[in-house]
């Protein structure tokens, strides 16, 4: 065992998505973390790189997602070894695209791989969370699910933790704009209301309904229909420069819809095919640049697999 | 023309299903209304006749919701014959059961098929509204959409109105306790908070992703996880008295879930396979027993078709 060593793949992933704050979330082809784990003699984790970060992220793995993750993962099933563990970011932080749980996601994947696989996706995700609580604070499995499974997922609850994949669309892609600036995921929380009108909710649960129904029945003008935030985006997105300006540009070029991803910045569309996403994506470009906004953007198709070994 | 006549069931529905207060709802085998429509050469409707409703029903066409309903289509339709009305209520009035939108549904699905399918299903819902209204003094689709489209109905939204059908599992059976208290419908409103707290709001959604998505794909276990409700159960339930009692019943019986349907008296039940309906009935009878509470009871598979011809 000792030496033994793997390259993973774990995704970014979109969580929110419109209607479903908190519950729903996707995985994305690209972009993501490669994570490489190595097992060694000395008990204990040791983060030995981390690179494409900026110089952000805490090498300690006691407060690294990855690092902490595995360590839990390391702990609770009693293994005698150590792990050394690299990183490299190849997707932006606090982009509002799950890069605190893509890094958690990669280093539990590529643990349980190496140990053949004792733990199924669900346990893997309590072990991800561990990770996530240190960069966020609190637990949220709405982007380390997506992640880690792949594919949409609903967190139907918390208590307990009920994780449900959804089958979509082959063809709905997504582009994505990452506006550089930054939001704490923690402030886009602590705006938003603690009690909101019940109106608003229904009209929420009623698009929630929709969405799910259209993403399992293939129907794109359902899916189109139900793509509406009630609730947080008239909030969140007086955080994003542009917001407006960017979402009308996406629907104008035919997305089925457009919201803000996690707690922002990045801002998603959903649409129908590659050349419609590829329409989308010239749109949120020329209307950056109106408005002097400096940007990342991604073209992705949902990704049905999840983390990989590369 | 004149002359012609048809006689059609409509059925009972049962709407709010625990999570989706206000966007969804089912139509059931039995109970329903029988709706006899007769053309004749005078103009307007006359109802000439209501039986099974204990004297309750204005006969008064305008004020009368079946009668209104196809008053509303006659005029819009701007057809020069008139339409004389036979209603017999074969379901109790007041119970939660969507007993005013059964007669509206069957006014207007009758005289549809009398005129030879001149309207579709979406077209027909807003007939049938109109005479919902007479009754509710709202405008409600939870009732009417499922009893005439049949099977289980997500309203998405209502502006405008977005009716969706979806797919359920063939083996999913409904046990009903209607307890003989009366709760207008209006009150049972009236108690409801205008402010919700965000958070359970965020449950509520999650499990309507999970009933969606469980009636879908036919996944009974994930039906019975999601069948709860976050928001509206603790102030409706008060002004049921033995709600818990005959809850707790039902689940204890292997029902999938328990909740009120509609704004109540009426508790329903979904359970897989007739079996365990009739387990769940027997419960009800011994529960409402040991509490006193008389009560008429109700088994039915959930109604795929909607209203038909007898």
């Amino acid at each position: 065992m000792i030496n033994k060593k793997i390259k993973v793949f774990a995704p970014a992933s979109v969580s929110n998505v419109a209607c479903g704050f908190d519950i729903m979330g996707f995985a994305l082809e690209i972009p993501g973390d490669e994570i490489q784990l190595k097992i060694v003699g000395n008990p204990g984790v040791k983060i030995i790189s981390i690179t494409g970060d900026g110089g952000k992220i805490p090498s300690d793995y006691k407060l690294n997602t990855c690092g902490y993750a595995v360590y839990k993962m390391l702990t609770e099933l009693q293994l005698e070894f150590g792990v050394e563990i690299s990183i490299n970011k190849k997707m932006p932080l606090g982009s509002g695209l799950g890069s605190s749980a893509a890094s958690a996601v990669g280093g539990v994947y590529a643990l349980n791989k190496l140990l053949d696989e004792p733990l199924d996706n669900f346990e893997l995700v309590k072990y991800a969370l561990f990770g996530e609580e240190i960069a966020s604070k609190a637990i949220h499995a709405d982007n380390v699910a997506p992640s880690l499974y792949g594919g949409f997922v609903i967190i139907r609850g918390y208590e307990p933790l009920d994780v449900v994949k959804i089958d979509t669309p082959d063809d709905l892609y997504c582009t994505i704009i990452y506006p550089h600036v930054e939001i704490k995921t923690s402030k886009a929380r602590k705006i938003l209301p603690e009690l909101v009108p019940l109106k608003n909710a229904v009209k929420q649960w009623g698009n929630v309904a929709g969405l799910t129904t259209g993403l399992l029945t293939n129907d794109y003008d359902l899916i189109s229909r139900s793509l509406k935030d009630e609730i947080i985006e008239e909030f969140r997105s007086k955080l994003i420069f542009g917001y407006n300006e960017l979402k009308q540009s996406a629907l104008g070029n035919g997305a089925l819809g457009c919201n803000i991803s996690g707690s922002g910045p990045s801002i998603f569309a959903l649409c129908k095919g590659k050349e419609s996403a590829k329409k989308i994506k010239k749109g949120f470009i020329d209307t950056a640049n109106i408005l002097n906004i400096t940007n990342s953007i991604f073209i992705s198709r949902i990704n049905k697999i999840g983390p990989k070994i590369i």
